[in-house]
C-alpha cells in the first residue's frame, strides 16, 4: 500500500506493479463477456502464462511478497484468459 | 544469457524474464499481418503500456541494466499493439 513514508521511487515501483497485474482484468472481463478470442494471439497468450508462473515460483523461492502477490494476480487473470482462447478459439 | 556458473534461481528468472518479454512478438506480427484488434481490450493494452513504460523508467532510475533491458524490448512491442489497436479499433 501507498504510504506517506515510502519513496518515490519504491512508489513508482508499485504503481508500475499494480498497472501490469490489474490490466489483465479488463481483457478477462471483456472476453467473458464476449466470448471473442479470435484476435489474441495463443502463443503470446501461452508463453505469457508459462511466463508469469515461473515469476511466480521465483518469488517464492526468493520469499519476496510483493512478487509473489502480484504475480499470483496476475496468473489467475492470463490463465482465465488463455482458457477462453483454448475454449473459443 | 545463461552461463554455466548461474545459479538455478538466477536461469529461473531468466527465463522468466524471457517469456515475459518475448511472449509480445507473436501477437504483434499476427496483428501486424491480420489488422484484426476486435478482441483486444483498449484499456488493457493502454495501463499495459503506461505500466512497462513505468517499470522502464524504474529500471532507469535503479541502474537495474536486466530490468531495462526487459522492459525496453517490451515496450516497443506492447506500444506497436496498441497503436495498432488505436488505429484498427
Amino acid at each position: 500500500m501507498i504510504h506517506p513514508s515510502m519513496p518515490a521511487l519504491e512508489i513508482l515501483g508499485f504503481v508500475a506493479a499494480v498497472l501490469t497485474t490489474l490490466c489483465w482484468l479488463p481483457q478477462a472481463l471483456r472476453t467473458l463477456r464476449t466470448k471473442d478470442t479470435k484476435s489474441l494471439s495463443l502463443v503470446t497468450q501461452s508463453s505469457l502464462t508459462l511466463g508469469v508462473g515461473l515469476w511466480l515460483i521465483y518469488g517464492i523461492l526468493l520469499g519476496n511478497l510483493p512478487l509473489i502477490l502480484a504475480n499470483a494476480v496476475t496468473f489467475v487473470l492470463v490463465v482465465l484468459i488463455l482458457a477462453m482462447k483454448l475454449r473459443y478459439g
